[in-house]
């Protein structure tokens, strides 16, 4: 059984992080609340959001699995204009998400959640870096190390005490250092590992900018990127493996 | 004989609601005003759009008929600012329409209106049910429906006194119900039709949202969809031939 | 030797500027300042481009000539928000351009400037006619004229003291006249010529609307079209080859 209400921002929201990873999901939900976490299909990254029952104006649930097509939910959900609400009811013999927006319904199949891809465990892992800096920074870094390579260098400069963003292209490099003085917080440790932009660019056009996001840095480290979703005031976290340095 | 003065947003407004269901349109002058009335290629919709002498500042005619490429007329118009006027003159030695919006003056080719197709004589109907609400409820049902189907159905459930939007995919369903509460006026009856979406959409793209639309609809019903032209102060009245409804 | 700071808005329009007509570009420094010229591949349009040292909140330069990669320059400068500066540094050793942009770091690789096509002579012209007037009035007759033709005719009518700005299509024609009271200056002669609406166009891309630009004209004449780059303070020419009349 499942029933729920929420402001269809928050939920847009929530589901747009998710979306930048993967086209299916699978939507756990027991009395807690909803949980979504996926890999994208090459298992380099992963994405890990929860949405608690308080968060909720209405929420039952007993524990069930859902198998959706979040792009076809998505653009439900785009009808609804500031303020609105979504009332979802699962149907259990029909297996069909029932999907009110205003004065729209939306009946709306369901996947089989078996034929969605199993979501691996997120691992607990000890950070030897933590970083945690405004938005606007990364989404600067990530632009800038598109124009000359495929892959960025993500690090921490123990001595300077900075993050370092950098890649290198055949003829150009490109390099963002920032200090103290332009993060929010900065914990150094030995961190520094290589990443596919393919995914830093995907999760990165999710990334609120002016909002603060948490980077968990390592060497050779399964990096991890936690935000609190816009409106959802729930955190996401995304965690991308490294590709290997060259030599 | 043909020469008028007129605001270029209200023309162009005018001009684009004629303009998404055909490229070419026969333009009919004399001296009560302008008509212009047209049918998609596929004899599906229809469109008639009359402007009234006393809507252009300046205006004088004798019965012409002139062919004009409608695209290329609004193209004209774009160049105008807000506030600019048009003034349009019939060339009849050169079968050609000088067009001044501001410093810029084009004389554009007519077509020979016998090689337009013929307009339809619009059918004066008895509509069993009518409907009269914001144009934002059309394009909500109709932007709905584009997710799950190429068809619509526009149907008035008698007991519950609500207008129904509704379509039908293989796996989803979309529905749009609307109260009395919800529209401006409903005037109940027996009405159950389906539509091809492709003329609903192009019809919704000048629907005016924030103002009203009249419905006009019945069982197999040759639908109306009559609003005022924003800016020109002057009804548009559509009519879409319905489909056949499955068994 | 050269390291130059200046406002990054306003370097980026004076690239614009330059890259309308170009992808790479040989930027010659001295003590005086920066100066850019270039003509399109087919020899038709020639821009010119000086920033004075005064132009830079800081300035030092030998003579030198850099070959830049105009496309790949303006997309790290976009990087940039209001009120930021761009620092740049030639490398002599490596022949690299360090860029900073904020806490962004750049290190472009350079062009060989022999590879180059070679900037031909900006011909010191007297103009028998010449026209100041707002940007946007170009911008309206460039537009115009596109719907009907590939060009374009500048003339000034010595008899009605108006700048002409026309094009002639097999069916449609298009006149924008301008009089003394549309335009800032008009020092009327002989001039009447046919440009290539390919260059006006990609000239007009960067034209300020709401700005003045002065317009060097005659008879079978190379046009002259010089305006103050936003932000960056300094003039920008360019020349445009006639095309030969139609007999």
């Amino acid at each position: 059984m499942f029933s729920a209400t929420i402001d269809a921002t928050a939920f847009r929201n929530a589901l747009a992080s998710v979306e930048v990873l993967v086209e299916e999901c699978r939507i756990h939900v027991d009395s807690d609340g909803m949980r979504l976490r996926a890999a994208d299909p090459a298992l380099v990254a992963l994405v890990d959001l929860t949405l608690d029952a308080e968060q909720f104006e209405q929420y039952e649930a007993s524990e069930a699995v859902l198998g959706v097509n979040l792009e076809r939910l998505s653009e439900i959900l785009s009808v609804a204009e500031t303020g609105d609400t979504v009332r979802m009811e699962f149907d259990e013999r029909s297996r069909k998400l029932d999907v009110e927006v205003g004065t729209l319904s939306y009946t709306l199949g369901l996947l089989d959640p078996d034929s969605i891809r199993d979501e691996p465990d997120l691992p607990d892992l000890e950070p030897p870096a933590e970083v945690t800096l405004d938005g606007r920074h990364i989404d600067r870094g990530v632009k800038a190390a598109e124009m000359v390579s495929d892959h960025l260098r993500l690090a921490v400069d123990p001595d300077r005490e900075t993050l370092v963003i950098a890649a290198e292209g055949d003829t150009d490099e490109v390099l963002v250092e920032l200090g103290r003085q332009e993060v929010a917080a900065l914990s150094p440790g030995p961190a520094d590992s290589l990443y596919s932009l393919d995914y830093l660019t995907a999760i990165n056009r999710v990334i609120p900018r002016g909002q603060t996001v948490t980077l968990e840095l390592g060497e050779e480290f399964l990096a991890g990127f936690e935000f609190v979703v816009p409106e959802a005031d729930q955190p996401v976290t995304y965690r991308v493996a490294p590709r290997l340095q060259r030599a």
